[in-house]
């Protein structure tokens, strides 16, 4: 059994207005210095595979099929 | 500068509707041997700080107070 774990960021240059939401509330509770804020999605995989390659390989395909939107937003995958 | 990254994920026990949905939805696409999914966030930082200390218990205040709902989710927070 492997565990894998994949974080999903919108791309750079994609407004994230859920992390610039966070900026305003994080500035108006008195936290000064927060020059920027991106937030993403990381969604943690239990699964019966037990090659780590190919853990990797069918968790990127689904990345590809329904994870990630791959127009707007890019993913890593890491397999522990 | 420094970044953070923090990563908030509902704590063990915590019923998570979306990470049912996405094993769901994996499960229908074909993807065999997925035992479980858990869904969080991840928001990372750009910070004005340079002391990496000083930025983690900055970053750790954030959390308590807007980032993560503690009752029902943890959080890990990563300087680089």
């Amino acid at each position: 059994m492997m565990k894998a774990r994949v974080t999903v960021m919108l791309k750079t240059g994609v407004l994230d207005p859920q992390g610039e939401a966070v900026r305003h509330a994080l500035g108006a509770l008195g936290f000064d210095g927060v020059e920027g804020v991106r937030q993403g999605k990381v969604i943690e995989l239990d699964l019966a595979e037990t090659s780590a390659a190919e853990a990797e390989a069918n968790v990127t395909r689904m990345c590809e099929k329904l994870l990630a939107n791959t127009v707007i937003e890019s993913y890593r995958v890491e397999i522990a």
